[in-house]
């Protein structure tokens, strides 16, 4: 932060989140992210785990280590001490995904209130693909270039002219609130959205993973971008304890053990479905490309 | 409901409710609200305050009268203990807003796994209003018959434009998911939504008031139908206490004990805003039109 | 706030509040509240009501007007957008009615890590008060001086003498999770507690009122002068559209109305208990002592 | 259930649970679980899922196949859709643990309305243990029979001495919301608890495991034996990806992918701690207690 900027705080600072606050974070074609505020830091979530767990816990003597500590083994309350406000503008279809996530406050642009704006999301042509065969809620291989091109024109042509018959209800006097229902999921809508540090990290768990919808993922990657500039520790434990690792079933396990003891084991042995064994084989020897 | 029909069960049963499990309440022009389940009656409410009030409030011993003392005291935690799941089939722009209650659990049809039905809300001639003048959010008179009709030509058109777009870009292979948001938010999903009987009520207060969209306020109304079939005695008291009920603030307080003692109060007097005060009178004198 | 004190932020300050930062506020015998840290101000909630509002609200063009407004229409939702994070400590009989207020994080010392503190809650002679006559829940006179300080004696040897064993229990290597539960209700926890501005001002409603045992009366008065500091619009909003105003019911209202027109009204027309008509009567005519 | 008991439902019936409804399943040498009412079933959970994921999921024919896959990847909120309410009588220093779960509705009995019962928790003798040694929050070894006889009978003195003060102060007048400050907290309360099934799931993922305490894990143990009549096909995918799974950290599956390929690997090579390096000693090599 350039020094001698803001106001005076006796509460907890983090200069590498103060250099980026209020900054546009870019996603999509015209989305961003903009952190508006915070609270706490990674000592605040040591200082929360200390007041529990008290001076039994003072042999952990390394805040990166009672943070891994407490990551690892759920100890989820300490990570609610923190907390951030972000503004977020993002397509509709997105915002309606987001939502899901109940722990958080929202304050949304209201199309009751406001006339909404000419923006409308519009994906980039090796984003315009094909439906997943393997995965039903999934995309798979990018359309050829030409049938790309010509749904990207598509989408232009009726976001516009939904909305320009939006604009010329609202001209013969139609309310707001009835005008909106004209325009397409694709258009944009922005908020405020305030989270907790512990239900931040499970809305990026869960956003940034494979599954889940491309343009929400470009957010949930921009967001733990922010997550490590605030909290550095937290974040490195995130990874090492969630982003990267991996919830094994108990048969999983028995499959480790008898292969670690060298025993040969089949997936009929295992009882296990196709796609746990392969998601399993891909795990334990990814460099191969293992498919029953 | 007719005899013999169903299994038996030792939990609490409500025949009223059961005569309508799985009817659908038909609501705006495709949508429809459907209980599906349900747990607990107005005995269940009971029993939770006793549970918590024990002995002490044996006296209170009509049970109309103990539920009507809870709603008025604001405790609210025996109205948790009853709990029903509805199926609701509604316009995308009245999720938008039905989802902002937060303390509910939803399963809604996703648009990533199923190809969307062509059905889209259109309003009829009368709800097709101007945006109201005095209120910001809201909708005014109705616009003239031709207007409106030609309004309403408009959204058939676009929808099923967008819609036919829709369908066209999945034949050619683009990804569920992508394809969606091509869609209009008039377009209709539908949804499994379970909610506590506090929640469920709060959630009607709000969106059955005059400050809600039309739209949702057609949801809650036939919504509170269900209730006074679910837990009678509730109803009642929420009618009572909370539906024609109004909260006072100090000011107006202030200004109904003067008028009671006989003396002159203005506007200025009490220090209110014009809109309040209008409130206030309107509620004092029903039956005239006080406009300051 | 002494000039010079504390970092710099681009964040939003309330020197007010920065003043008392980590100041205990003394309660009860041995109790206390500390903010420890918190998160915008009555601007956070102007602008987060902005957002959604959007345009249309520019004519609204105080800020203490503004948030009067949301505060009367329970449009709650800005000001769940402020956050604060206090130290509280508190006997454990108080701490199970505070925990039961769900919407906010906690972080409390805990007595299987930690030997819990030698310190008990004694009340004060004048608050040693005889079950009430007419509230099952509530305390009623003081016992006269003699009889109180003989409880007062009970509760300081009993409180005494159950810490002895427990410190015995612990020198013979018992587990500290076991031998506390050898502790009286009365024993003192302490807890980081993070809640948002809404749920706080419900929990100050529904904790300052006098149905809430005193004991905890007087953590909530203390956090609402901690309140009047960090967000002194939404004080003064609060006091006249929640702590000071008043919930009148469909039968209460009918009977003002009648009372305007100058007619008769008794108990038995308006159809009221009367516990109600007793408090209506004590809110139309505080003056008079109306009991029927 | 016994046939022709009960009146006739159109909802979903699970006869297991129907048999032992509103039986006591008793917990320590006083508490007790009891289920008093349900919604849902396996099938409640299927039909859910099949609303959000549509006709794209009929592959999936089976029910237990679509559950155990919702467990694998953590598609939680068909779970929501069932919920069941517990009667419970446990010690208040348990009530304290159990109530930090908030995503439940809760009624307890008041001590500020009701006299406390004379019932206290005292361990068995085999369950007075010392402080652990190697976990600063759990109990180790049991004490000698001499020294926990020793202790049991301080607990059972202190216990009655206690309430007989509580006792002779009502008896003098005074408010039960002060006296019972008086109490020890292996006090036993009771209280309804409702819950949907997937926080009930986490309460017991949380409450069952080895770092919980005993008293605590008792219940838990009984509860997961109602979901195991409730929902068997629940219980099964539970104990498989939850129970018994394990989730390993980023840099225990590096360890695992080498020693699969054969090569020796060092606690110092993997940088874990070793407390984490012996806890994933003892899941690759159950058999073998490897201490480092």
């Amino acid at each position: 932060m350039v020094d001698g900027v803001g106001e005076r705080t006796k509460r907890v600072v983090v200069p590498e989140l103060e250099d980026i606050l209020y900054d546009e974070h870019k996603v999509l074609d015209h989305g961003f992210v903009r952190v508006i505020d915070y609270m706490g830091s990674d000592s605040s979530i040591v200082q929360a785990a200390r007041v529990s767990y008290g001076k039994g816990t003072k042999q952990v003597s390394q805040d990166a280590a009672l943070i891994g500590y407490l990551m690892r083994n759920a100890h989820t309350s300490p990570f609610e001490m923190c907390e951030i406000k972000l503004h977020v503008k993002l397509p509709i279809f997105v915002a309606r995904q987001w939502v899901r996530h109940r722990t958080a406050s929202i304050n949304e642009c209201s199309a009751r209130y406001s006339v909404v704006e000419n923006e409308f999301y519009v994906p980039e042509v090796d984003k315009v693909a094909e439906q997943s065969t393997n995965n039903a809620q999934g995309r798979g291989e990018p359309l050829s270039p030409d049938v790309a091109r010509g749904i990207i024109d598509i989408f232009k042509d009726n976001s516009e002219s939904m909305y320009s018959c939006y604009e010329s209800m609202l001209d013969r006097g139609l309310a707001r609130e009835i005008a909106r229902m004209n325009l397409t999921l694709n258009c944009y809508t922005h908020w405020y959205w305030k989270v907790d540090l512990h239900n931040l990290l499970r809305f990026i768990m869960l956003r940034i993973s494979s599954g889940a919808q491309y343009e929400l993922r470009e957010y949930a990657a921009t967001i733990l971008e922010i997550v490590r500039k605030w909290v550095p520790m937290v974040h490195e434990a995130f990874t090492e304890y969630c982003l990267e690792s991996k919830m094994l079933s108990r048969s999983a396990l028995d499959v480790i053990r008898k292969l670690l003891k060298g025993e040969e084991v089949t997936r009929e042995d295992a009882g296990m479905s196709k796609r746990e064994w392969n998601e399993l084989m891909s795990v334990l020897y990814p460099e191969e490309c293992v498919e029953v």
